[in-house]
């Protein structure tokens, strides 16, 4: 059951965020108990990067002109360097990535192909907002990771995405068609429910009826109430109502 | 008028391979004079890694499974690190890159393009073949930039690619099909040719009827007889004929 939906983000408590993107509430809610265990969190986490990185280099090989192309490929390196890097963690722990990935093949594969987007613009965007959220939720969730890996994990997570390019793109666009923007605005409403989604299944401990589910929707909903926000800005900063 | 075609290295001339994969001839031929001016150099040189970094993409979203996902992304990776030193050294001499690669597109897309392969061994042949001999290239002809760029250039292009995959992925299918072998043999001696052409427009200096052209017919051979050999070891390795 996915309570979210259709909540409006109560905009002056939105946080604030950083001049890196990452999300600094003013209050933080405690998910810790919520997290996976390390393995889980690494092969989804990599994954995702791995998706995000593929959408990425899916627009530089369509991208419009020179810029925005060789803005894109940093874009992509950006991506793919986190994944690498979450892949050296694996590795660290004397684990396969391909075994620890290979849980959330089917469930992010579909994700990708759901958001992949129709057009020019769309999959920018999915790039945009749904990289944005994963890895503000992933670095949230690294709270509950043991502290000789988790703080490392959110340090690389949070490294600049290079999405400037993206931003770019989509806000000179938006200006320039009203009708582009108003579609896209549809378009990112629907991408969150799909990321957040994604982000839910990333907690399997919150389940109704598990060990730990009790009271888990609690202490969630505070947790996407702040991604939600974080979403909203990015929006809004595009010129598009979320 | 292109004379290396149909041209058999000398095999007991090849030179050797090291173990980073770089030409290292017994005796060097001097093409210095040859070399294009660093803006064009650079600029045809970072398009080339960018091509190579978007074919091996391709490769990474279509990979059969996980482990050679996860290999091939490593590759595209190295590609694209490659491309973004290029573009640092563009950025160093005040340059834009969208500028200086601009030149080069038409001619570089095309080649792609007709590279491009029809089957998933065919991209991955052309990932490894054409990249490698073109990496090999742009190092020899790196002699002829200025000494505050040259070694620089040439020790970033002689970076591990991280074909390893490529080399694997291609060699176990070969070994398990004669069939294929034969055709992938054929797609090799055809990109070959392709890539030679895209190395011999890296030497403009090189036209016959140029200042510089004179004479330089007996230059270049040899070095494209290098390249071959090069080629046809890799060939080689893979269990193919070239």
């Amino acid at each position: 059951m996915v309570t979210w939906f259709g909540r409006r983000p109560q905009r002056n408590e939105a946080p604030r965020l950083s001049a890196r993107g990452a999300l600094q509430p003013t209050e933080k809610v405690d998910i810790s108990s919520l997290a996976p265990g390390v393995q889980h969190f690494l092969g989804q986490a990599a994954y995702c990067e791995l998706g995000e990185f593929e959408s990425l280099a899916r627009a530089v090989a369509t991208a419009p002109n020179l810029a925005v192309k060789e803005g894109l490929s940093a874009a992509a390196g950006r991506a793919l360097s986190k994944h690498h890097g979450l892949i050296t963690e694996i590795r660290r722990r004397g684990h396969e990535p391909a075994t620890e990935m290979a849980p959330f093949v089917a469930g992010l594969d579909e994700f990708r192909q759901k958001t992949s987007g129709a057009n020019w613009h769309e999959p920018l965007l999915s790039c945009y907002l749904a990289g944005g959220l994963l890895d503000d939720f992933f670095i949230r969730l690294s709270d509950g990771l043991p502290r000789d890996i988790g703080p490392r994990v959110a340090q690389l997570l949070g490294e600049d995405s290079g999405t400037d390019v993206l931003v770019h793109e989509l806000q000179t666009a938006i200006e320039n068609d009203v009708a582009l923007g108003s579609r896209l605005a549809m378009w990112g409403r629907r991408l969150v429910g799909d990321t957040l989604l994604v982000a839910r299944s990333a907690m399997p401990a919150a389940d109704p009826g598990t060990d730990r589910g009790d009271g888990a929707e609690a202490r969630i909903e505070p947790v996407f109430t702040e991604l939600i926000a974080a979403h909203t800005r990015r929006m809004d900063g595009l010129g598009l109502t979320a």
